[in-house]
C-alpha cells in the first residue's frame, strides 16, 4: 500500500499551490492540518462516486497518512451501501428502512476493542451525501470518535432556478455570463459542468432548472434537447436531475399550431409527443417549471382557460414518464393590491390540480423584497402542494456587490407560523409534507451563479448557494451553523467576528435599504439603487415605488388593513389581528401593512420619522463595522480574496450611505421633520441622487 | 423731529424684507431687537462720512426709536472730530495725542447726572473706524453704557491683494469672476465698488492692490490708469488707498525700450514718468506691488541685477509722492530645499533697500500649506521693514467648498516667537513697528473676494475677510472674540457649538488634509484634492508632491535638519534646536523637518503611521460633527443660507473621506502597515482616486 500512500501526498503537493480565487468554492480542502491520523485506511465500493469523492476531498486537505485497504482496520472507514457484504454482516440496514434512496447513515463501530467508522446507505446516491457529510466533519475540525448520524432530506426536490437565457446572459445574474455554454454543447463540454454538480451535490442539491422562467420555446427544438441531454449526462452521476422552464406558446411556435389552448387535442397532443422525445433522450428527466400569465409571458387564460387547465394538461403528459409539473404563482394582473394578487388567483383552485402538479410560490407576496411577510399562500392552499422559491441571486440585496448572509431571512419565512393547522403550522411544515399531502415535496432557489472564476461574483455570494442547499436539505439548521460550516470550509476560520457579520448583514442591509416594512423603493428595472421618487410615464402603477411607499405630508406606507386593502385578511388569525393593529404589528412589517404619520409613536418611543432615519443611520454604520470585521480578519485570509472582499465592502459602505441619504432627503420631502440630530448628517443633495442612471439591466 | 423718526422706520421696513442671501456680509443690521431706547438721539459732524455710516448702520437694525438733536442729550450720542465745538469743550483731545489720523476715542461722558456717548478723533478716518467700533458694540449686544475706549491699528498698512485678471478671472479666486468690471470702467460704476470699500472699512482695511502679482504691462496704460482712476474715487471716502501690482518688464513692452533693466537711466526715467502720471490722476495713489523673478517672471536679476536694484529703482519713483514700494520675497529658484529658498536669496540684502520699499513676506517659508512653521525671515533681517502676506482665499484648503476659519492659524503664525531679539520677539512684533523701525508698518492678505452674490462663495469664508481685517486692525484679537463678533453679526448667534465649529475648523482641515508637518500633497496646479502620486514629465522637482513627502519604505517626511537640508539652521536659538531633534519638535511640524521610519514612536506612543492615519479619521469624524451642529442650529439661521451652508459641509465631509482615503492608501503602499483597527476603513480605491482629474485653475 505504500506506492499509493506516496502517490497522494505528491497530488497533494500539487494541488496546495493553487491560488486561492475563489473558484474552489467550499470544496478547496481546509488548511486545518488536523488529518494526520484521522483515519488508518479507507474501504469499501471503490465503483461509487461516493467513494471516490471522499477520496478526492481528503487529498485536498494533504492527507499524506491515509492508506487503502481491503479491510476495517482500527481507526479504518467503510464507505459502501447496505449490499456491500460487509455492511450486512454489521446489520445496518434496519437503521435506514423506510427513509428513502437520499438517507444515510454514519457511524462508528466498535469491535473486539477496535473502532471503525462506517459510511453506508441503501442506494448511491445516499452513500453520496453521507461521503459529503463524513468530509464536511472532517473538513469543518469535528469530533469524529464516536458517531452516529442518520439523515434524510426536509425536502424531495432540492433545486435551483437558473434565469439563464439562451444567448448566454443570465437575468438577474451578477457573476457574469451563464455558465451554460449553449453555442458550444454538445460537442464542447466545459469542465465546469462537473464542478457545477459537485458542488450542489456535496451541499444537497439534486435538481436544477437549466433555463429562465422567462423561457424561450427554442429551449424545446431538437437541437437544444440534445444540449441538454448533453449537460444531464455530466451531472447524472451527482444525483443531479435536470428540468427545464417552458413557454407556453412553444406548440404554436415549434409545432405550427393555430394557438396554444390546452382545450385543443392538436396541442395536448404535441406536449405528449414532445415530452416523449424530451425522455427519449434523457431518461431521468425532470420535468418543466412554467411561468404563464406573469409579466406578459402566454397562458391558458390567453385562451379563457384556468391554470388548472394548462398545468393539468402539461402534467398529464409528464405523467407517463414520472416527470413533474412545477406551476409558478408569481401572478399579479392588475385589479387589486398587488400583495393580494396571487392568492386571489390561486386560491379558488385548491384541490383542482393533477399529483404531479406543485405550485411554486416565491417566499413574499411581492417580490423577493429585502424583507417580505411571507406569502399567505402558504397554508392557504390545504389541498395542494406548495413549494416556496426563494432567491439567492441578489436582484434585490446588492446584487453582488453586497455581502448578504440570507439564510436568516430564509430561516424567518421558513420557521413563520401560518396557523394554518394550529399553531405550529409553519412555512416549512406546511410545504414539506408534513402537514399536506404531497407526491413531491421541493424547494426552489433561483441561483446566483454565473462563469465568474469564483461562481457567483461576490465570494460571500457563495455562502448563500452553500445554505440554500444546505437549508433545503435539512430546513431545521440554524443560520449559525450553516454560517460556521461555510466560513470554515471557504476561510479556515469561523472567527466569532466574521460569525457575526454574516449573522447581522441581511438587517444591515434591510436597515440601509428598506427598514420597517417598506419595499420596492428601488431603482427602476435594474433594483440596485434606491429611487423612490421614480416615475416612468404609462408604467404600470405597481412598478413604481410610490405605489408602495404612499409617502405624503401625512404619511408613509402601504394600508393593508380591513379598513385599507384588506390583505391582512389573507392569513389566518391570529396573525391578520396582529397585522392589522399598528400596535402589535412588528416593527419590522409596520408600513408593509400601515400607513402611518409621520410623528406616529412607535415602540421605541420615537416618532416614526426619527426610527425611520436611525435605521438607515445603523446600517450605514453597521457596514462600516463590516469593513473593520474584514480587514481585521486580514491574517486568515489569501490576499486575492481577502483584498476582493475589501473592495466590495468599500462598495458596500458607499451604496449604503447612497441608500441612507436618498431614502432620507426624499421622504423629508414630505415630513418636513429634520433628521435626528445625533445621527450622521445626509453628504449627498437630492437632486444629485436623482440623477443618478445606472447602466444595468440583466448583469453585470 | 418726529418727522425724521417716522421716515426712518418706513425704510428700516423696506430694508427688513431683503433676502438673506449673504451679500449684505457682516453690515447686515442684526436682529436682536435691543436697540429700542439705545440712543435717545444722535448728533455731530453730519457732513462726516463716520456720521452717516452710523446712522446707515442704525437703520438696518429697525431702530424706530432714535431721534436726531443738536444737543447732547441724555442717553444721546455724538459723533464728531476733535475740531468740533462740542468736543473741544469737553477737551478729550489729549486722549488721542500722537495716536495718528486713525485713531479713535469711545467714550461715555457723565455730566450734570446725564450719560451721553461720544464718538471722536482727530482726523474723519479715525471717526470712521469709532463710528464702526461703536456700532458693532451695539450689533453684537454689548453694554455700552460705560464707555472709555481708546483704539489705533497695530499695522498702518492693511491691505487687500487682488489676484484679479485683467480679463476678469481670478487667480486662486473661488467666487466666481472679479469685482472689478474693466471692460466696463471708467464709464460704468458697479454699485459693489462702494459696497466693497464699506465692508473693508468696517473692519479697518484701508488699502487695495487692484490686480494680480502675476501682472500685465496693461495695468500701466493710461487708458488703465483711468480705470484704476474711477475706483480709486469710490474707495477714497472709506479711507481705502488704491495700490497696483506691476510687471517688471513693463518698461520694455509699454515704453519701447530695449529692456528694462534698473541700471538703464532711460528706464529709471521711464518709471519716473509712469508714476507721475498715476499720482496726476489719484493723488492719495498708494504704491506697487511686485512680484520679480518669481516663477518665471520678469525682474531685475535678469539683467545681472539684484532685488535691491530692482526695489530700490522703483522706490525713487515713488519716493516724491510718498509712494510705498512692496517687493514679494515669494522666490525660489532651484537649487537647494525649496523651504530655505527666499530666505538664502533676501538676507544679504538687509539694510540696503530704500526707505520707503517693504519686503513682502508668505506667512511660511513654502507657499500657504494648510499649515507651516512662520518663515525664518521674520526676524533674520533686522534692518528690513517686513510685512506678512496672508492668504485669505483658499488656495489649498478646500476652495470655497470647505468651512475653514483662518484666524487661529494667522494667530498661530504672528504669535510665534522667532527669538530673535530674545524671547518674546513675535512675528507681529518683529512687523509691526515695535522691535524693527520702518516708516509704514503693513500686513498684506490675498483676496477671497469675487461677483459671487455673497461675495466669496462659501458664506463662512466672509469671516477669513473680516478675520484679516481685525487681526490686521489689532494683533492681540482672539479667534474667539473674532469669530462671536462675526457669528453675531453674521447669524444674530455665536452659539458655542457654532463657535466650537469655527475654531477647530483650521485644525480639522490640516488633519483631513496633511497632518504632522506634511506638506504640498496636492493635485497639481488647481491644489483642491490630494495626489500625492502625482508626476508631470519634466516639472519641476519642488513642484512635485514626492519632492515634499519623499514617502519611501524605510518611511516619510522631508529632512530639514542640521544633516539634512539643515533648513532649521535658518531660525533662531532654540528653536532651530527644538526643530532639529524629532523628540522636540512639535507633532504639528514632525514631518516637515524630519524623514521618519513608519513605525517612529510618536508623543502619543502610536506608531506614526498609526498616528498618521488617527489624524485623518480624526478629520473626517470632526467634519461631520461640523455637519450636526450646522444642521442643530437650523432654527436660527434663514433657510437660504442655511441651505447652501449645509451643502458645502456636505461637500466638506465628502472631500474629507477622500482626502483620507487617498492619503492613506497611497502611503500604505509604502508603509505597508494595517491601518489601525478601530478607525473607520477606507470607501475608495487608490486606483479610482488616481484617475480624478479635476478641471479647475483659475476659479470655480
Amino acid at each position: 500500500m505504500k506506492s499509493i500512500v506516496l502517490l497522494i501526498g505528491l497530488i497533494a503537493g500539487i494541488v496546495t499551490v493553487k491560488a486561492e480565487d475563489g473558484s474552489e468554492l467550499w470544496l478547496r480542502g481546509n488548511q486545518l492540518n488536523q488529518t494526520a491520523g484521522l483515519f488508518s485506511s479507507i474501504s469499501g465500493d471503490k465503483h461509487q462516486i461516493a467513494f471516490e469523492e471522499f477520496q478526492q476531498g481528503l487529498i485536498k486537505m494533504n492527507s499524506r497518512e491515509l492508506a487503502f485497504s481491503n479491510n476495517v482496520a482500527d481507526k479504518g472507514l467503510l464507505i459502501a451501501t447496505t449490499k456491500n457484504a460487509q455492511i450486512k454482516k454489521l446489520g445496518l440496514a434496519k437503521d435506514l428502512k423506510g427513509l428513502g434512496r437520499e438517507a444515510y447513515l454514519i457511524k462508528t463501530i466498535s469491535q473486539r476493542g477496535k473502532k471503525f467508522t462506517v459510511v453506508t446507505a441503501t442506494k448511491p446516491e445516499g452513500l453520496l451525501y453521507g461521503a459529503y457529510h463524513l468530509l464536511r466533519l472532517v473538513q469543518t475540525g469535528q469530533a469524529i470518535g464516536n458517531l452516529n448520524i442518520v439523515e434524510k432530506p426536509s425536502y424531495d426536490l432540492r433545486i435551483l432556478n437558473h434565469w439563464d437565457n439562451l444567448d448566454g446572459t443570465v437575468e438577474r445574474g451578477y457573476a457574469g455570463y451563464s455558465i451554460w455554454k449553449w453555442d458550444e454543447l454538445p460537442a464542447v463540454i466545459s469542465p465546469r459542468y462537473k464542478e457545477y454538480a459537485r458542488a450542489n451535490a456535496s451541499v444537497g442539491i439534486n435538481a436544477t432548472v437549466l433555463n429562465n422562467v422567462n423561457a424561450s420555446p427554442e429551449i424545446l427544438t431538437q437541437e437544444y434537447i440534445s444540449k441538454v441531454k448533453a449537460i444531464a449526462t455530466q451531472l447524472r452521476p451527482f444525483n443531479i436531475r435536470v428540468f427545464l422552464s417552458i413557454n407556453f406558446s412553444t406548440p404554436r411556435v415549434l409545432g405550427n399550431l393555430p394557438d396554444a389552448d390546452p382545450s385543443r387535442p392538436e396541442v395536448r397532443e404535441w406536449w405528449k409527443k414532445k415530452v416523449a422525445a424530451i425522455y427519449k433522450e434523457i431518461p431521468d428527466f425532470g420535468g418543466f417549471l412554467v411561468k404563464a400569465n406573469s409579466e406578459g409571458l402566454p397562458g391558458p387564460m390567453d385562451y379563457g382557460r384556468t391554470h388548472v387547465d394548462g398545468a393539468n394538461m402539461l402534467a398529464e403528459a409528464l405523467k407517463p414518464f414520472n416527470g413533474l409539473l412545477m406551476w409558478r404563482a408569481f401572478v399579479y394582473e392588475p385589479g387589486d393590491d398587488r400583495a393580494k394578487l396571487a392568492y386571489k388567483e390561486f386560491i379558488d383552485f385548491d384541490g383542482m390540480f393533477a399529483d404531479n402538479v406543485i405550485i411554486q410560490v416565491k417566499n413574499g407576496p411581492i417580490d423577493f423584497q429585502p424583507r417580505e411577510p411571507f406569502s399567505p399562500l402558504f397554508g392557504a392552499m390545504k389541498h395542494t402542494p406548495l413549494m416556496p422559491e426563494l432567491q439567492i441571486t441578489q436582484e434585490y440585496l446588492g446584487h453582488s456587490n453586497h455581502l448578504v448572509y440570507l439564510s436568516p431571512m430564509w430561516k424567518e419565512v421558513l420557521d413563520a407560523d401560518t396557523y394554518a393547522f394550529g399553531k405550529g403550522s409553519t412555512v416549512a411544515k406546511v410545504t414539506d409534507g408534513s402537514l399536506i399531502t404531497t407526491r413531491v415535496s421541493a424547494i426552489a432557489g433561483v441561483a446566483n451563479i454565473g462563469e465568474d472564476t469564483n461562481w457567483t461574483g461576490h465570494h460571500f455570494a457563495q455562502a448563500n448557494w452553500y445554505a440554500f442547499g444546505r437549508l433545503a436539505w435539512n430546513h431545521q439548521l440554524s443560520s449559525e451553523t450553516i454560517a460556521r460550516e461555510w466560513l470554515t470550509l471557504t476561510f479556515d476560520s469561523a472567527a466569532p467576528d466574521l460569525m457575526d457579520m454574516m449573522l447581522t448583514s441581511h438587517a444591515a442591509a434591510v436597515d440601509y435599504m428598506m427598514p420597517l416594512g417598506l419595499h420596492h423603493i428601488f431603482a427602476w428595472n435594474h433594483h440596485y439603487g434606491p429611487e423612490p421618487w421614480c416615475d416612468v410615464p404609462g408604467a404600470r402603477p405597481d412598478w413604481l415605488p410610490r405605489y408602495y411607499h404612499n409617502a405624503s405630508e401625512k404619511g408613509i406606507g402601504f394600508d393593508r388593513t380591513t379598513t385599507g386593502s384588506n390583505a391582512v385578511s389573507q392569513y389566518y388569525s391570529p396573525l391578520k389581528e396582529q397585522f392589522n393593529d399598528p400596535e402589535t404589528c412588528p416593527d419590522e412589517f409596520i408600513l408593509w401593512f400601515h400607513h402611518l404619520p409621520w410623528d406616529y409613536s412607535m415602540k421605541s418611543g420615537k416618532s416614526l420619522w426619527d426610527e425611520l432615519c436611525y435605521r438607515y443611520d445603523r446600517g450605514v454604520q453597521q457596514v462600516r463595522e463590516f469593513q473593520k470585521i474584514w480587514d481585521r480578519n486580514e491574517s486568515l485570509v489569501d490576499p486575492q480574496r481577502f483584498r476582493e472582499v475589501q473592495s466590495k465592502l468599500k462598495i458596500q459602505s458607499k451604496d449604503a450611505m447612497w441608500w441612507k441619504d436618498a431614502i432620507i432627503l426624499y421622504f423629508q420631502t414630505y415630513s418636513k421633520m429634520p433628521v435626528p440630530y445625533s445621527i450622521e448628517r445626509p453628504v449627498h443633495e437630492l437632486e444629485e441622487l436623482k440623477l443618478i442612471k445606472l447602466d444595468m439591466i440583466h448583469h453585470n
